[in-house]
């Protein structure tokens, strides 16, 4: 569909699209490219798109930001590979996670859809209106998941545990499709009180994450 | 260390581990067992344990569970298979596991580990006090994240993205060693406020939970 893409921005993604870009033959380096894809920080989009001369196609790969950030780009669309990236690694970080195309027609979601597939990601379509909550649930299963690691880590150092046998755990939740086992799944009250006193005591930065997260999963996953 | 272990329960725990001694070679069905095994639901192991006549040693697989509850018996341990299990599965789910190992002295830690070990998963001594912290952490990454991916899939489906898209994502942050990423890492508090703002409007039952991660991310993980 395009032979010639300009990726601005050299961060964590940027550097593992370009990447991908160059081994799928792609030109990278092109002054007249059919889409320039911007691999900046959120907050330096409206800017940079800005600072583009109108023709190419204009994209970003950011989940928070709206396509308006793209003005004054009519032709515009935005790629957010669901996937969190680190420093230190390539290309193939994109292999196997999916990835959320907007655009404002056809044409726009053609163009994403294209991009998405040449990274090798997953690509499903995305209203613009649902862009926020989309991205929430991203936060929850990522960023939060970093959050729960750091409690349970916390209470196993107080409890004198090695906090890496938690992987295995959590690895295994995940392969095993998010079968609640454990204390709310069985109604056990009195192992969930337990817990809140023996927190209250070593941990009491920890009381209120453990009682929401107790009340969310008898609410939502019972 | 022993050759005979009887095996009592044969629920999801009960019938990997029966399993697993199998595999190795115990001889399971002996009267004369030197090691009596409770893996029954943790509230039956007072009973069953009372009912046992004295003389081999008594264990359970219980992360909540007190040693006590295993009176009259003086020779007892504990070895908690720190993992989910699920029916249809095998033994192979104790592959790759840690346990932890709680015991009154050195002969009991022995012949824990001993079991521990015999089973596949690597051991750790556990001191009895702390037992119910080291449940609570084991809660947090188990059973809570089940409790985000609820949330997470909730919003997913209010946005019309795909559910499963979320998973290549939880796995990756594990990899990644929970590294935090997201807004709240980067001090982007506009995106928290429009997840607030969008989750209040369309799953507001999300509310305190969103509010007590990010929340409790700030405190805990940047």
């Amino acid at each position: 569909m395009f032979t010639r893409i300009d990726v601005i921005g050299s961060g964590r993604v940027g550097a593992a699209v370009a990447g991908r870009l160059r081994e799928r033959g792609l030109d990278l380096g092109s002054a007249d490219a059919e889409v320039v894809l911007l691999c900046v920080p959120d907050r330096a989009i409206p800017d940079v798109a800005a600072s583009i001369p109108p023709g190419p196609w204009v994209a970003h790969v950011s989940g928070a930001t709206p396509l308006a950030a793209l003005a004054p780009h009519e032709r515009r669309f935005g790629v957010h590979p669901l996937q969190t990236f680190t420093r230190g690694r390539g290309p193939e970080q994109l292999d196997g996670a999916w990835a959320a195309v907007t655009a404002d027609d056809e044409e726009g979601r053609d163009a994403g859809f294209w991009l998405a597939e040449t990274l090798g990601l997953r690509p499903f379509g995305l209203a613009e209106e649902s862009r926020t909550l989309y991205h929430a649930g991203a936060v929850f299963v990522s960023n939060y998941l970093v959050t729960l690691h750091r409690a349970a880590a916390l209470l196993f150092e107080s409890a004198g545990a090695p906090p890496e046998a938690l992987e295995p755990l959590m690895r295994r939740t995940i392969e095993n499709h998010f079968e609640l086992t454990g204390p709310v799944s069985r109604g056990d009250w009195a192992t969930v009180d337990a817990h809140r006193a023996a927190i209250h005591a070593e941990r009491p930065e920890l009381d209120d994450l453990y009682e929401t997260l107790a009340g969310a999963t008898l609410e939502l996953a019972t």
